[in-house]
Formats: structure tokens, sequence, C-alpha cells
């Protein structure tokens, strides 16, 4: 056991965080400008600054960090886990390093699964950051902790698949630079459980794919991610080829790309969570009232402290689970990465909190980036099912386990 | 000791619940999407479907229920409190019956403090629903919660006196139907404590006086209420007639106008977390997740059944307190005030909460109110003063009462 | 609606709180020290300083104020709510008014469904205080939330009933004093669900009843209250004229027994609560740590704040529910009943944790009475059936309602 | 970064885990019945079970495991934690292997300040299991954390030292086996504030030195541990040769113990922990309610999740305090130390309550060891001073880091 980081992830940190101080920090509030001024609101990846701090990150060898083998910096999930907290720290530092979500999930399944005409077609230019990409699995409507729920119809017809269905919360479709979406839908209803779904290639200018909106999250559109939107596809027709792996193997596709997914997530609110202390203990060190700085208060330490414990509780356990993802597979990691998904948003969200209570109202406004931030970890309580259903299968498979030792 | 309403309460209990199903839920879309026509999107005062709701509640006797004494309806505190609690099930229910706050704790200022011109140029066209108006006292860099920290200057200068200062969070401002600004300012920084201040009335057209900006809650900029506003005061001149009561008497207004103010807003969120929980029981009962109604679901049994023993106990204590400003007074009352001030937003942001994760990641979204109302809940935890100001008050008077008690 | 106490309980309060100070908290340690020295450390009820008290309160008047109707004192329940509050603040003042449980729920079913000669035999020398009384319900190995449940048999043969089974938590029934149980058996388990149970009455001498030893909670024996046994009933014989009512009535007298002995129950832990704040008041005021006294750190001062705003609420709500008996029923009271038992235990185990942790190490020994009221609040989380178990009947009914009401 | 346990302590975690299973848990029964059967009730090392238990680990090298260096097993913390944890499982379970508080870290203090006759005379017969000894600094009437508030005096008088003064809550102190007592004093009152007190050793037959009574925790008396006692120190003598190290050097000396004492204690109270959702759990698999396995509800499922979450965290934020002060020493692991502080008790507590509820009333009872394991994680919110204490600490420190940081 051992609890220091290798020499590669060491160096990495310390080019990151070097990065992070010299070009993402200062470059926050221009992003935001910048953003504002756009033309098309959803279109955050042509924002100027953005451009270039992609390029500096690209020049400094910090790219693709997160993307494991040949086609990545072939890092491992231990390796990229404290990278990824460091990310979080900002909401814009994932894109820099072309690190951002759904666009990492989608090469990792590229990567994995995807033909080489699809490598071609759509990995290369999402590892080079020319195009972005939409993950369409979650369906108004259905419980989507239950991905064999799935309503998406993908039907053979000739040469090609149609797709009808209605998908939501699809993150990062309303920007334009959207160019794929890899759809998880139902090819085959008669089959086993899980051998249902299947995978497919939807390029966005595909007729009968149609954006009818974007979902708010408490008022936030979330155009500096692309927004969440909803999709209809009617009639969409795509050539067969466009079938990552097999018919029926979506679901085996969809838990790949979970594991990695839950780790990069999970680190990265930890990096949020450092951040809202951060900015909780300035505040509170520069704040006075009825005489006091607000450091100085009892309460307000107490919360400090509580913010402390639990992170560090919080990094190790991801920390390990990533380990484990990494020795054991993430069969070997499943407990674990269910608990990061459990114990990421219940502890975060209390920090987020604090610290915007420490911040008076003007910390729930724009002015401070607090009350997005509690936003968007507010969502993560849902965040491939709402919490309730992941603690209710990892209890189930705790009572198991405890029967089996002492049956 | 006597539980149930009396024939009044109950009498107008029973109008009022009538008018919000034939009138007030009825209008609910339609006013939000009037809203959103709106040319000038803060005038929330010109949704035409608010206007008939505002005729016909007005016709029904449903009108200024809020104010005591010969100028309202002439209700206790105890009576009116079960009424605002039904208006605050909707959001367009209180302007509805103009009894919305920040006018209703104008008008009850002018009422009381006001004099006979004062009176005839804003109170009379507060009452007949003619104008808005607003109430500035809050300030940035200030912590609100010691209405002594005020830093805008109202200074004497020949008939006149001139305002210098910044104020924001002022709600209703950014609507042009906001005819009026109550503001509070120091006139003599060198009297006693509780003495430098006073409250001034500060036409909206007035030079000097600019609205800067909105602010935002989580994402949002509650234009249905004319926004939170951040105002400019550069050398705004008003008549000295213009100051309400004497001068050092802005304190003793801003207290006199707190209390009724508290029990108003605490029965009106009473109704939020009724209102929550009836839409929590409704999608429990409707959603199935897993072979089973997520009303079956013991988390979520346990959910309503705390929401429940919760609200109950919070209607309790703002209905004493209601009760004690009517036969002890404000003073009487204070401890009373201040813990439901403690008590109701820790209460309904915990049921509102539960609500939303019962509905899934939609809850957060436009679809539901929930996220609004979470968001509108999470500013009370700031209103007058974090919570944790009121909490060391409260435990203060308790350790000095105990100390009495027992020597 | 109104929330001042009537002239009656007034009245009685002042006397009582009077009784209290003159007489009850002097004799305190005295109490404990003469229990100590007892023989039989079971028998409470012969402590001597007991027994002054009990003349005195019955020479002041304060005697049976629980019980309403001709054989008591007539009270409501929410005339004799505050009262019971008032001798929760001490171990000893319920028993020294002839108030204390099981005896009062016995008395109460004596007084509402026994027989004259039942009456003359058992409930006179219980009022009069000659004589305790046990109620034998709970059950091993059996969910004792669920009435139905019970398995003890009660068998008809010829003039007599022969009781066969096993009972535990039988609270009193260690004290050689207990002259007799009422026991709660399945005399017909062929009859519908709630007619299958009967309640005797079973002398302590009977053969056949033995007393196998005394249940603890946490490490006390609960000794001040004649402990808590567990008891075998082997081929118990008592006459039929012992049977209370009818066969088959015991559930209903169950139902009928609980409703006042709830309010009772929560509203002396509202007095626990309040002595708890007290002591916790009295020690932050008293004691210093790094510099300060404790009184002036913030997170005991926000302990104290919470106290109490939720003791307020707390008793609230179960005056209400004392109200609605009165006015509606065990019936129309069922859920403000069913919240109490809900709210009390979480209430005040809280604020007697809190109140342990400000006296250190002490407040968990013999040196206080903190950790031994801690104990006893901690069972009420089991008291008629875990709370788990009354959350999901309440929640199952608000649904119920909520449906109704929406359809 | 490792979170594999290293060969060597797997290989000792395989022979204790064994030892556990074949002679620990099936003695535990046996312990509590002599323990009870003993003449003096304190004397609990002498029960005859405890000492064939303690042959049988030494004659499989499982001795002394806690103590680093030459004179015991030689393993680091982080080699020891894990063990640690596993004897937590049973209270008999350290004693059987010599690695019980408070000998642990008095063996600590006298291998690493004893001079070579205290090691002679005190420390082998420690290491070898023939005497008992106790640890003296908590006072009555001071707060225990600060050391630099103790006010018994060890003042030099010719070849002696004398000491006064009282001491409370002695863990070990009653057990007549207990020959020696480290005591903390003043010797210099206008010393530096660190280097005021010093330590001695009082061998337990010394005059003047009286065991005025023992402290009950939640109406325990700890008897299979030694109780804790109440002790008076009136002219207590003992030659000069008995200093631990130099006069002054006693607050160093209780930090140097501090550090390993805390990650042996948390380390333990994981396996409490452990082996409280283990009884949770087979509970919840073997009892029904309402015709459903408590295992299948909700409520009781969500506990079991929480209860793993929340230990996967606790333990590996202990092993990461155990390998910091492993290789950064004590000061490096500063806040790590703090942190498990902190964050064991209100993590255990929380789950033995949970525990304690799924088991009913009878888990507050003698028939399992719930109630006892709450009580004796319940004193750890007040060791070496209460959390609060500790939480404002951790939080100065934060602060610092935080204003070093970013400036």
């Amino acid at each position: 056991m051992e609890f220091a980081f290798d020499a590669r992830t060491e160096e990495l940190r310390a080019q990151l965080l070097t990065f992070m101080d010299e070009a993402v920090y200062p470059a926050e509030q221009t992003f935001h400008d910048q953003l504002d001024a756009l033309e098309n609101p959803w279109a955050w990846s042509t924002v100027p600054v953005l451009a270039e701090l992609r390029a500096a990150a690209r020049s400094r060898g910090l790219w693709n960090l997160f993307l494991p083998g040949e086609h990545g910096a072939g890092l491992t999930n231990l390796q990229y886990a404290p990278l990824a907290e460091i990310t979080g720290r900002s909401g814009i530092a994932p894109a820099a390093i072309n690190c951002s979500a759904p666009d990492t999930g989608n090469m990792e399944v590229l990567s994995m699964f995807g033909s080489e005409m699809q490598r071609k077609e759509w990995l290369d230019p999402l590892l080079a950051g020319e195009i972005r990409s939409s993950f369409a699995m979650t369906e108004p409507d259905v419980a989507s902790s239950d991905a064999t729920n799935i309503s998406t119809r993908i039907e053979r017809d000739g040469d090609d698949y149609v797709l009808n269905g209605r998908k939501w919360w699809i993150t990062g479709a309303l920007n334009p630079d959207a160019a794929v979406f890899i759809v998880m839908g139902k090819s085959d209803p008669e089959a086993a459980r899980h051998r249902q779904q299947s995978m497919i290639l939807v390029p966005r200018d595909t007729p009968g794919l149609t954006i009818k909106r974007g979902m708010e999250v408490f008022g936030y559109d979330d155009r500096e991610k692309g927004g969440h939107a909803e999709l209809e596809l009617a009639d969409v027709r795509v050539p067969a080829a466009n079938l990552i792996g097999q018919e029926g193997d979506g679901f085996a596709i969809a838990q790949a790309r979970l594991g990695p997914g839950r780790i990069h997530h999970c680190m990265r609110v930890v990096g949020v969570a450092e951040r809202a202390l951060e900015l909780m203990c300035a505040r509170a060190a520069q704040r006075e009232a009825f005489g006091k700085k607000l450091s100085e208060q009892g309460v307000i330490r107490d919360w400090i402290a509580e913010a402390r414990v639990r992170i560090e509780q919080l990094r190790l356990l991801t920390l390990k689970a990533a380990w484990l993802m990494d020795t054991a597979g993430n069969k070997g990691a499943h407990t674990e990465i269910q608990a990061i998904k459990i114990a990421a948003p219940q502890t975060v969200e209390w920090i987020v909190d604090k610290a915007i209570q420490v911040h008076g109202a003007g910390g729930l406004s724009q002015d401070f980036p607090l009350a997005k931030l509690f936003a968007s970890i507010r969502t993560l309580r849902f965040a491939d099912g709402p919490d309730e259903v992941h603690k209710n299968a990892l209890a189930r498979n705790e009572l198991r386990r405890q029967a089996e030792r002492h049956g």
C-alpha cells in the first residue's frame, strides 16, 4: 500500500497545474464574455480564447490524457484521476485539454469498439479536437436507471438502419459543432434482456433528426457545454456500417463506457469541492460581520473542517476505485464505482452549499461560480439513474456478500 | 387553547380556495406564456391574464387581505396567515390578490408611518393595484443582517434630501411599473446606533437613480416578480416631504415592517411545501421503476412521512408567531418570529429537494416548477441576514432567559 | 385559534410548578440514594421519600391528573398535556402524582372497559396509589409493531382462561408491588384479524407466571421504574371474570389505550428536552475552554438555537394532537398522533445528545442525568413498533388523501 | 499509488483472521460468563479463557503487533492498521494479542522514552502480558482538550517527586492487575506553555494514591476493561528516577503517544463498524415484518448502502494517515490524524445506531453487543477533547494553508 502518486503522474500534475495557473484561470472570464457575444449561443467550441487554450495545451503535451491505449495518452485510470481532479477546478479546463464529456466517453467507445472506418471518420477528428459529439441514451418517460427500458427503435431496413424515438438531456447536442451522435436504441425487443440494445452513429445532419429544445437546470441553459437537448428521431436512416460493434452489443458498450466515465466525473467533482472550499476560505478570511472575521466564527470553521474531512475521504475512495478498475477490471471495481457515484454528489453538494452560505446572497448570483456549480452537482444525483437506485443495488450486493460469508 | 380557525378565516379560506381552483391554477401556464411574449421582459404586472385575475379577485372581495386596519381588509396576522399559505401554492396568486412582496410591506409602512400626502400619492394607487413599488435596503459589501451597517447616505440640502449609495437585490425594481422606491439610508452617522437611519420615498424617474443590472438566482432572473436589481444612487434629490416619519426613524420602521413580513413569507412557504409534497405524491403514485410504483418504495415513503411531519410543525409555529404578534406585539413575538425565520427555509428546502428527486432529472428543468421553487426557498437562508446570524441571536436570548430563571 | 392555555390549565400548571420546585427537585437525589439502599432493588415504589411526595401531591390536589371522566381529575387531553410536560422534567415527578406509565394506561383501560368487580379490585387501589401494575403486550421474536402478530394464547377452559406464551420489555413487572398484569393474547386465531385478541387481568402471584429476567437498556436496568421484565406464562389459569370486555376486544382496547398514552409520553419528552436544554445552557454559561465561555462559541449557540426551534414545534404538534383527540376523537387525530410518535424521539434525542456533548465525558456518566435520558429517549424509536413502520403508514395515508383530493 | 496490502500484512491478516475464527469469537460468551463470576469484578485480566487466548496468540506469533522497533513486532503503522481493524471486531481480541489500550500507548512511551531501569521494571512485564497499566491524564473540571490545562502537581522534593491532584476517566485503573500508572502533571507552572508538564511512573500501591470510584458510560461500568476510575493523588511520593525523560517532556511525550494511538483506535472502530454492518445484514436477512424480509425494505437497504460507502471512505482515510505517519512523521500526518479523529466517531456511531434500529428494542439490551458498542463509540466524540475542538483546529490550519497558497 502506497499513497504517493507515481512519477509520471506527478510530472503531469505539475505541468497541468502550471497550465491552469498560466493559461486556464486567466481565461475564465474572457471565455464567458466571448461566449455571451457569440452569434449562435450554443457554439461554445468556437469561442476564440478556447481555441488558444487548446493550442497551448496540445503544444504542452496536455491532450487526450483521459484515453488509455495507443490512441490517447496511454495513462491508467489511477494516473488520469488526479489530473481529472485538477481540471474539475475550472469549467473550461476539461475542454482545453480535449478531455470533456461526452466526447471522452464517445472516443473511448470508438477506440474500443469502432470499426476502422468509424475510427477514421469520427475518432480521428475527435482526437484532434476538430469536431464534437453527443451521446443519446436517456429518454423521457422512462426510468433511465435501467438501460433495458430504452424505447427508441433501431430497425434494419436493407443496407440501412432506421431510428425512431425521443431522447432528452443529450448534453452538447445544441452545439452545431457536435457532428455526430452515438444513439442507443432497441434493435431486437425479443432478444435476451441485455442483448436487445445497439449503438449506432448518427451524423448531425441526418434527415429526421430534430433538436426540439434545450433542457434547463435551475434556470441555466448550460450553453457553455452545448446545452442539454431534447431530440426527436423520426425515420432517421443511416447506413448499416454506422452500427458500433454488433447488433445487441449496446448494453455491454454502455457498461464499458460507464466505469471510466464515473471515475473521471467523480474526480472532477473532487476538484469542484476543492475550488468551493478555496472560495469559502478566501471569503471567510476577508469578510467581517459583527466585528469578527467569518473565518473566526465557530459555525463556519465547523463547515471548513467537515469539508476537508469529507473531501479527503471522497478522493481516496475514487482513487481506489480507479486502481481497482486498472487491476481488477470493471467488474472487480463494481462496488467501489457504485460507491463513488453515491458518495460524490452528496459530499460535494453539501460543500458547495456551505460555500454559498458563506458568500451571502451574492453566492447565489452570477457574481460567483458557486450557484452554477451547485446546479451541476445537483444533476449528479440523477446521473445514470437516481442515487436511490444505486444504493438499493449496492445494498443488495452487500447482503449477498454477507450471506455468502456467514452463510 | 383552540386549533380551529375562526369563522371569518374559514369563510375567506373557502372563497380563496375556490378562486385558486377556478381562476389561479388555470391561469398559471398562460401567465408564463404571456410573460415570455412581453416586449419588456420585466414588466410582469402588464401580463393580460394577471389583469383579469386581479379584476376577478377584487370583485370577489379577495383584495389587500394582508393589510390590517382601515386601509385594508382589516384581518389580524392570525387570520391572514392561513390565507397567505394558500397563495403560496401558486407563484401568481399573491399578485392576483394584491398581496405580493415587496408591495405589501411598503403599503404597511405607508399605512402606518406615511404622511397624508404620501398616502394619497403612493398608498392609494398601490392599494388599487395601479402601480408597484420596491424596497431598497440591502447593500453589496455590507452584512445586510445588520441594518446599522447601511452605508447609503441621505443628506439634507435645503428643502431636499440628497441620496448617494449602492443597493442590490432590490426585488421588483426592474419592472417599469415599480413607480416608487422606499430607500433606507443613513441620515445621521453621529446619532445613536438605531437612530442613524431614515427611510425616504424616491420616485422611479428621479435623476441619478440608475438600475445597473439584474441579479440572478441560480440561473433565474426572476422576471415574473420584476427581478432583483442593483441600483446606483448618485446625487439623487427628492423633496424633504418624501421622508417617511422623522429623521432617524428608519430602523424602527424597518423593524415594524419585518414582523408581519416574516409571518406572511413563512406562511407562503408552507404553501410551497404543500405544493411540493402534492407534486411528490402525484409523481410517486404515477411513476414506476423496477416493476413497482415509486409510492410503494420505502425510501420515498420515508420522505413523504417526514415532509408531512415537518410541515405540520412549521405551520403551527408560524401560526403561533402570528397569534403572538396579534396579542403581545412585535416584541413579545420576537423569539417566535426568529424561530420561523430559521425553521422555514431548512424545512421547505428539504421537502422541495426530495420532491425534485422523485421527479428525476426533469424535476430540475423548466418542465416542473420545483427547481424554481428550490431557488426561491434557498434565498431565504439569506433573507434579512443569513440564518446563522438569527440562530446566534436566538441562542443569546435563550441563554439570557435561562440565566434569569435559574439565577 | 388561540394559543393560550385555559384558566383551569394555568391554575394547575402554577400549582404543579410550585410542587416541582418545593418538593420534587429537592427529592431527586434522596430518591436515588434511598433506591440504592433498598433490599429489593426493584421495589422503587417503596422508597420513603416517594411516599412523602405522593402524600404531599395528594393533599395539594395534584393526583390522577391524567384520568378523564369521573374516576380521575376529569381533564381533557389538551388540559393534561402541559402538565405532563412539566412532570417530564423529573424522573420521579410522574410517580409522585400517580401519573406514571404503565399504570396510567392500565387505569384508563379499567376505567373505560373494566367490569364493576374489576374496577373495585384493581382500579380503586391503583387510583389510590396502593398497588402498581404492568401491561404485557410485547413479545420476543415477533414484530411488536403489529398487534395481530401476538402469539400468546388465551384459551377458555371451563370457568377459566388458560394463558401460555412469552412476553418481554414488560415495564414495572420486576417491582413486587406490581400486583396485577394486563396481558394481551390471542383468544381466537380463527376470528377476523382484529377480533382475535383479548386482554385479561393476571394477578402477580398466579401460578405459572414467571419473571425470567430484566432487560437492560444500554447498561441501565431501569430499576427506578421496576425494570423491564421478560415473562413466561405456562398454563397460567385465571377466572373467566378476569377478561376485560368481551373476547376479541383486545385490539380495540389497545388502540383506545394508545392515543392518550402517546400524548402523555410525547409531552413528557418535551419536558425532557426542556430539561436537557436548561442543563446545556447552564453548563455552557459556566464552562470555559480556550479562554472563552462555551456559551459564546458559535457551534454551541447553533445547537441551542436549533434546540429551541425544534422544541417549540414539537410541543405545538403534540398539543394539537391532544386537541384533535378531544374534539375529533382517536380516529380524527390519527395522523397527528402518528406524527408526534415520529417527531418526538428524533427531536429530543438530538437535543439530549448535544446537551451531553456540552458536558464533556462527564455527560455520559452517572454524574449527570443526560446519558440516562438519552437511553430512555432512544427506546422511543421502537415504542409500539419502530419509527420506520409509523412513517410508512403515515405516508400511505398521505398518498391516499392526496389521491382522493386530486383524483 | 497502490491499494493492496504488502505481503507481510497479508500474511498476518490471514493468521489473525484464522485466530479470530478459531479462538476469539468462540470465546466471547465464555469470557463474559467468567467475568461475571469473578470475585473482584474489575479483574478482567484474570479471566481464565483470556489467559488461554493469550497463550494461543503468543504461540501463533500474534503478540505485541502494535509495537514498532526492537521491543515489539516491528510493524509500520500501515502494516499494523489493518490488523487493528480485525481486532476491533471483538471486544476481547485486542487483549488476546496484548494490543489493548492503554497498555499499548504506555508500552510505546516506555519503549521510546523510558530509562533502562524503567523498561526493565515495567516494559518487560507489560510486553510479556504479566501486568497491566493505566494512563492518568484527564482531570475533572478542566477542559481535557488542552494538555496545558493540567492542574495535577509534580513537585521535586529531595530525591523524590511528590504528586497532588485529581484524575478521572482513568481506564483500566480499577483492575488490581494495573500495576503502574503513568501520571501527567505540572512540574513547572512557570516554564514555557509546552514545557510545564512531566510524566512520571506511579506504582499502584504507592501511599496517597486512592481510587475513588468508577465512572459509568450509559450505565456500563466497563469492567471488561478495568473500568474508568476517578483517582485522588494526595502527597504521593515516588523516586525521582520514576520520571519519564526529563522534566518538561510531558507534553511532547503525550503528543508522540497520541498519533499511533489514534490510528490504532480508528482502525479498531472500523472493525466495530464492520461488525455492526454484519449484524445489521444478518438480522435484516432473517427478520420479517409485514410479510417482507427487512432486507427487502428500501429504508433498510439505504442504511446498508450508506454504511458500506462510509466505511470504505473512513478506512482509506485512516490507512492514509498511517502511511503518512510512517513516511512523513507525526507532524506531516497532523491534519490526517485530526481528520480521522473527527470522522471515525460520527461515521461509526451512525452505523451502530442503524444496526440497533434493525434489531428492534432487543438491540438496546444485553442480548446483543450493539448498545455497548454505541456507548463506547459515543465516548470517542470526547476522546482527547471534544470533536468541536479538533474541528476548530483543523479549520484554522486549512485557513492558514489556503491563505499561504493564494496569498
